[in-house]
């Protein structure tokens, strides 16, 4: 499953450019009209061991400040940093791995054709 | 009309917390179920004098990079700074006063609802 990814700061000129850029990053259809943005704050807390997300809803996952490692199933861990987005279709199953402990981590998570809010993971507690 | 905005780097704790805080920032049933998510690169440039947008899809900016001044139609200029993210609804008219020339500005628009593309302006040309 393909899973589009891009960091928000790479590339940036130098200097001025005659026209402003737009960039679309994903276009999709929702699965059912309702899109839900929210902002993360991670202090250290990970998936539990062995859980993964499994939502019925396309996300859309940015981290505008600190650090965090996100995995796909069947992959190795990828390091995301600020500026670091990536689209998560449905059923693409993913899990938190690591987000860094010495300060916040901030997530723009934009949530297109959820039913409901994602569950809550705690730390500690199995899914 | 009603323009919900915050910051995204607003009000972090200096240690670890328990568990992650998750902020809805927005929820909201989309016009058409589309979905447009994009990066928006500015190094200066402004909405012609004069011009406003005026969308029939809902609007979610964030500026990650930089900074700006959005005027909403009506309403004194508002300045935005990195993490300043603000949800423009449909028929609200809004315009882009000033991006900051001295380096780039960078921003994350989600389009809710859209059909096409937002009109492209280009600095110096009339809408």
């Amino acid at each position: 499953m393909s899973v589009p990814a891009g960091n928000l700061l790479a590339g940036l000129p130098s200097g001025s450019l005659r026209d402003e850029i737009f960039t679309t990053l994903t276009d999709t259809a929702s699965l059912s009209g309702t899109v839900r943005i929210e902002r993360i704050l991670s202090t250290g807390q990970a998936s539990p061991d062995g859980f993964w997300y499994d939502q019925d809803w396309d996300e859309f996952v940015l981290v505008v400040l600190g650090g965090a490692r996100l995995q796909i199933e069947g992959e190795a861990e990828r390091a995301l940093g600020p500026g670091d987005w990536m689209m998560i279709p449905a059923r693409q199953r993913h899990r938190v791995a690591w987000t860094d402990p010495a300060a916040p981590t901030v997530w723009l998570a934009v949530h297109i054709g959820a039913q409901k809010p994602p569950q809550k993971i705690r730390q500690g507690e199995t899914a």
